[in-house]
């Protein structure tokens, strides 16, 4: 028999510069994102990693939830009962919880279970999750609403000489024409049969999104994520009704009963669930379940490098997106394309392996 | 020339023993509350505090988003403009906020704003907050559901006693027929004209809720509170009106979009916003002013020393809870009944003020 409780958790925080400051419409420039890992080790010596990211406030909020409030409790349970031990996570910390920072550090530590899981079955993690394929599709999401025309351009070219065949830019400049300009620049650049997306970051209101939607739409836009802010279900809907335009999002909704309000109420054509901080694995694949009782391919945001094997498992998988936070390049696996897909890996486990050493050297506690 | 821009911020976490084990249907057992509490001073010379609590997780997580995230972001700026740095501080944590851990956080930081605000203009909260009455109507709320029937009713003589003329008390047993026996005794001891309230800490689903507010009935109740969880917006609806029975939440609403939500879904008789955990007193004038919308009387949760203040200032103000979490036990000013009402202090600022020194003695790391 095997002994799989819980032994022990460690949590560490990196603050990692990114190679260059980067610019959305609402949360202004980027210059670090913040990594938080959590490793646990079961008594019957298996032991696994996972991980949450942030863009660059609140990980010292995760990590103390982790070592105070998440560690403690975790300590002696089942590792390999993880919808148990996710399920008690969520009414441990309900009174502070129900999304924000408690949501990210229980992503971390369910990551982590899953890790566990796959090496103790010798099982690659889009098996785990469904099994459907080990592929995706894939595209390339620039940060780049402060590039000027020119460099936005010249990133593009830059990311398709990479292997990516579709592509996503920013939008919500404080001038419509500015936008449409760029996504005209875009499209033509691509030429018609690449696939295109924008995101305006939720920084529109709902008459601002459906002016860009109908602006948008002669440029044959596979969607437009975060049109408006995602708490506004209802505001989705009527963007989508007005004017036709796909829309996408899920980056900002952190439980699975705000996932139940946008299948319900928001008109959705695609989901982007992000495992690290709707709930890890567990969290992701209810999503998964959900998208499939409302016909909507499940996509996702950021953390590319586990994503892929989420997306890949599913039978309704959409677009697994390629994101300018690299935390893949800290990884001993960065995303690997083959044919314009992402391809998940085979190892045991989540697929995901941290290079310390690179790590470290990158932490920048300042 | 005032200089009212924010030059220091100290936050400070007190882990304080409850005098004994409280025990809800939902929370399990309750040993501690975490105090987690903000003293911000201006360049002029103004100092003020602000706190939230917990019931004891997530403080540690707490005070790490207000020194690590919130205090960088506020040095400097205008502490007179209140609903400036509010909506600021919102959108600098959104991506990790939106509710939770983060909403503790900036609550602790904008009641110290309306501290400085009161003390700079002489005036106190609840002339500051509407001015509608410098009292309001109060009960005495246990957390009591590991209670013995004889120590229920013990402790209900004891609130009489004090000078508490309503009450409320905890349901949620796994057996109906015992929270029925519970209320009836209670409603036996009190007589026909106190005001009584029972509180299910959301342990049920719906058709349980149904039963309950059924079986409840015949017992006159002013609310039955959080009867399933608060997140189920449309099931509130169909609790109220299957049943007729007036419902009552607002504890586990964070943000201004979930009271939007409750308000426009839920059917409820009474709000009850706490704000150590819905934006302070920014949070809270903001959702009362909703309520007044919505025709609803505006009630509080805990924190009873701050709150006191916040209702009576109300046109449409309700019931404050007189809770078993005692802060204001810490404080210079434990709360004050005249008449069975709670009235508010008169003193410029938040009337709230720490005993320190009582509270660094009870303070227990451990």
């Amino acid at each position: 028999m095997t002994d799989t409780r819980i032994e022990d958790i460690r949590a560490q925080l990196f603050r990692v510069p990114l190679r260059q400051v980067m610019t959305d419409a609402k949360h202004g420039a980027h210059t670090h994102f913040e990594l938080v890992t959590v490793t646990i080790r079961t008594a019957d010596g298996h032991e696994g990693t996972g991980y949450t990211y942030t863009g660059g406030k609140g990980g010292h909020a995760i990590l103390a939830t982790i070592e105070h409030d998440l560690a403690p409790f975790l300590l002696g349970r089942d590792a390999a009962d993880i919808d148990a031990v996710y399920d008690a996570m969520w009414w441990h910390i309900h009174y502070v919880g129900r999304g924000g920072i408690t949501s990210f550090a229980m992503s971390a530590a369910d990551i982590a279970l899953w890790d566990i899981k796959g090496k103790r079955e010798g099982r690659p993690l889009w098996q785990m999750a469904g099994g459907a394929s080990s592929s995706a599709r894939v595209y390339r999401g620039g940060i780049d609403l402060n590039y000027t025309l020119t460099e936005l351009l010249d990133s593009i070219e830059g990311y398709l000489a990479a292997g990516f065949t579709a592509i996503k830019i920013k939008v919500g400049k404080a001038d419509l024409a500015e936008d449409i300009e760029r996504v005209e620049a875009v499209r033509r650049l691509i030429g018609p049969n690449t696939p295109f997306m924008v995101d305006a970051n939720y920084a529109l209101d709902v008459p601002q999104a459906i002016a860009a939607a109908k602006a948008f739409n002669p440029f044959d836009l596979v969607w437009f994520e975060e049109p408006t802010i995602p708490d506004n279900y209802a505001g989705y809907a009527e963007i989508a009704e007005t004017t036709g335009m796909p829309l996408a999002m899920g980056e900002n909704l952190h439980t699975i009963l705000e996932f139940e309000y946008a299948f319900a109420q928001s008109r959705l054509s695609f989901i982007q669930p992000d495992a690290s901080n709707c709930g890890g694995v567990t969290g992701f694949l209810r999503v998964a379940e959900l998208s499939r009782q409302a016909g909507l391919p499940v996509c996702s945001h950021g953390m590319q490098e586990l994503h892929v094997s989420l997306v890949a498992a599913q039978s309704n998988a959409g677009w697994v997106e390629a994101h300018s936070f690299d935390i893949d390049q800290y990884t001993t696996r960065p995303l690997q394309l083959r044919d314009g897909l992402a391809i998940a890996p085979d190892t045991p486990g989540s697929g995901v392996e941290f290079d310390w050493a690179k790590l470290r050297a990158a932490h920048d506690p300042a």
